[in-house]
């Protein structure tokens, strides 16, 4: 796929439907002489919700220009994050993140371009813990408490290794060898003080590529942390159903979660997917549509009722969870292992 | 010599003369089944002036009693507290002091008993950095930063580093296996953070014995940063003759520097020497005397001048620097390197 692709390709691909490059006049030099390598960081922690398909998918856009991705499983992160989750738990749910990671690439018809690095393998390692030492002599204080502000949770009498985590986050741009990070736009003060930073150590400053945060079913931003209305990619059909009925959805009311999830995630997978878009309507003739902003028109248009929309969305998700959820049951011991009071 | 001590013996030697203990109850039981360990730490950082003897005397009363003591050359902690020093520089600044504290050491009549420990070589292993992101995941922001107060420098924007070296500090009582640390007891802080996280980790709480800190010549707490009224053990015998002649000192005036120089250093020196304190005076007879109270009183009482008092002990520092310095001076170029704008 990326043999023919002009550099300008490449770069329209990389960039799309960012909500922000930091760097972005340094994109087409590199390109020029080789293909981008990105990283992606992800703690392994609580178990990954659907709304995970999101950074995957400007994932694909990036392999599908060439680059070099490289998926980071944050497992000491995870580890610190929750000490109480044990040593062997955090091994187990780092196994269950990179079994998802990979079920959804290849449900999103990737299956190279890319390598899954954890960060135990070498953010213990000599050199990394010296470069941290000297990093955490160049950065004040306050400096690694505003990088973290926006991803970090925010205590009243916060732990040191919260201001620790954006140095190491700054420092696995240069160990793992990339040219950009990517994250969502609630990283950015960390990308920034990676940007600030790590010259300070002579090393290169590096790209940052930053997808919007999408709100969760419920209209709030998605998280790990509480399920209540999150649909997990174990969900079953009925389970999906359930969820997607209670969601708020008004006719003609736009604040509904369910149109940028169909907008950020749905849309874009069954695209990928070939599969016609056609929304069966109770009192009409079914309604296919090409793109979002058809859909959206119709549905604040009253054109498409709401029952009729969750029952879309509700089919849709269960069309694109269940080849991951039939994968990851064959696994049933590592989950439990992973997850044991769900 | 620690062959026939009993156990109440090398208890008292081992606690004499300190301001404080912490643990003081598990020293006994530690005593009946072997020697202690201890462990002192110094930053390789600036050129240490005479008081550096204080701790080594009181090291000499450990490795005296039997102690296996560890001395811990920090040159990571001088690395990140000055990054201007180059590694270089720091590597030479290191071998100055190993050779500084093995001569004081043969001039104090030791020279067996304990090692020398570089913080190279151990801290930025693995499994201590894992433990150090551990520890930075259990302490509070505020913890560590109230653990450094006395010893780290106070900014208004402070680096994120001064948190960090607390809970080095006492990752080190762990990973150089000794039983107690010693210290000044400007380092309280740091000893109770330790006390109180090691456990944490499923670590012992060791014991801490603090010295007493000693005012300058000058009448400050001395220290190596500033080396106006301090004598460096590379000072000629005139360079210490004229700093000692402008330190204040007044008739019967018990503020001045001279006396916790006299107390702490020089007295306690001339004993292991065996040589006798015999104090010339201008205009009576020489004053011979076995004790610090002899001299306190007689200095009270006007028996001794400001000015007699002062040319013993030029004298008395010469005696004691002169075949260190001797021994310095053979390495010139170490001394340039470490040093270059002496």
């Amino acid at each position: 796929m990326t043999c023919n692709q002009s550099i300008e390709a490449k770069e329209e691909l990389i960039t799309r439907n960012l909500q922000e490059v930091l760097g972005a006049e340094e994109i087409g030099p590199i390109l020029k002489e080789r293909n981008l390598s990105i990283y992606w960081g992800t703690a392994t922690t609580g178990r990954p919700h659907l709304a995970y398909i999101v950074p995957l998918l400007k994932i694909k856009d990036f392999i599908d220009a060439g680059c070099d991705v490289k998926i980071l499983l944050a497992d000491i992160h995870a580890f610190l994050d929750n000490l109480k989750a044990t040593f062997d738990q955090i091994s187990s749910r780092t196994k269950y993140y990179k079994l998802l990671i990979l079920e959804i690439l290849k449900m999103l018809n990737v299956t190279e371009g890319f390598t899954i690095v954890q960060g135990g393998t070498f953010q213990t390692h000599p050199d990394y813990s010296m470069d941290l030492l000297k990093l955490s002599s160049l950065t004040t204080q306050r400096d690694a408490a505003k990088a973290g502000t926006t991803v970090v949770k925010q205590v009243t009498n916060p732990l040191l290794s919260s201001l620790i985590y954006p140095c190491m986050q700054a420092l696995d741009e240069e160990y793992l060898k990339v040219d950009a990070q990517f994250g969502g736009v609630d990283q950015r003060k960390i990308f920034t003080y990676a940007m600030k930073y790590l010259p300070k150590l002579g090393y290169k400053k590096r790209i940052h590529f930053m997808n919007e945060m999408i709100p969760g079913l419920d209209g709030d931003k998605m998280s790990s942390s509480s399920d209540k209305s999150k649909i997990d990619f174990l969900d079953s059909t009925k389970s999906i159903k359930q969820k997607i009925s209670k969601c708020f959805c008004e006719e003609g009311n736009d604040t509904t979660g369910l149109l940028p999830f169909l907008k950020h995630i749905i849309l874009p997978v069954l695209k990928i997917k070939n599969r016609p878009i056609i929304i069966a309507r109770r009192d009409q003739t079914a309604l296919e549509i090409e793109t979002y902003e058809q859909l959206y028109e119709n549905f604040m248009s009253k054109g498409l009722h709401p029952s009729d929309l969750k029952a879309f969305v509700a089919d849709s998700i269960d069309f694109i969870v269940s080849p991951i959820r039939d994968e990851l049951l064959k696994h049933e011991q590592l989950i439990n292992e992973a997850y044991p009071n769900k």
